[in-house]
């Protein structure tokens, strides 16, 4: 059994955004020469979410524009008496800072439209971490 | 350690409807005759999602209003213009295309009222998959 | 390989409640003296949720609002003919009765800001559950 951790580090340039992860990540478990397991794609932070779906320009914005509409900033949230982001905690409690995959012959076990997003509910950031984890043989 | 896959192809009739894939993934599990572990349930899919929950006849008709409510067909969406479906991925990236569940002792470990689910947001389609996925003993 | 499970029973005080269950499975994890692996926090319930978030008294009180916000309890549900707590059902679908969090030489990995709370989205209950499984070293 091997259970194996690699950290991505990477800075955000706007104050909200997707980061499509899907390459860096598929390039790791490459490097990893694994077989058969489950991958963990994590974020520890509380304002940020990870997201499995497509990379096309129209979605990502679209994609940004449903949170601001679902949940939108500065509504008069307790949490901002005392910051000012009230809103990507609400956003990230929602939809989880996490996601998995499975990997079957070394490979991630992906639909032809999903790719890994990190998202960015309270940016810029000068570092973001995500922690993509390996259980399996 | 084992990790055993199986795929569950089935097609979907409704332009967005809930399929009860309980009975099928526990038929599966119990088949593999495993002991302890995790089992990840995993739709391939960037318009459809994996839920939890109970199959009463009302909730179901209730799910599938919740998402039309907050994520309405044709508001506008950008990726609407080279597609007709951004409600569908949007409905995805907020409920995700997997779920997890414990494995103990060779059952499935549930609440009385869960059952898994997979939600078509944009159907009929002629096949639809399901990963399921055990890593375990 | 080492599968581990432990069971948190607790009871839920108010109609809807964040409990924080950090320091006990934190606690949990340590007794185990465990290695590298992947931790599964399952709650058993369709009418409650696991969020990873930060355990500030108004964030807390911003999550129980947005839920009903987004949710509201008796608009109307098809469920609700049956029994009364369909909007609970809702909020458990949307946000799942589960997260998983890396565990790197016997620690969690959280961020600085996340916590492991159970949402009561249907309380008080004499007696509510949450499974927290270990798979790996």
């Amino acid at each position: 059994m091997r259970v194996l951790f690699e950290e991505i580090r990477f800075r955000t340039a706007r104050k909200r955004e997707l980061v499509d992860l899907t390459e860096e990540v598929r390039s790791i478990v490459g490097r990893w020469n694994v077989r058969d397991g489950i991958l963990l794609v994590f974020a520890p932070h509380a304002t940020a979410s990870l997201v499995l779906n497509e990379n096309e320009e129209g979605l990502v914005k679209d994609i940004l524009e449903l949170f601001e509409r679902l949940i939108p900033e500065g509504a008069g949230y307790a949490h901002d008496r005392i910051d000012d982001n009230a809103h990507a905690h609400l956003r990230s409690s929602i939809a989880k800072p996490f996601v998995l995959i499975p990997v079957r012959e070394g490979e991630l076990v992906l639909g032809t439209w999903q790719r890994i997003f990190f998202i960015e509910h309270d940016g810029p950031r000068y570092e973001r971490r995500v922690v993509v984890e390996y259980v399996g043989t």
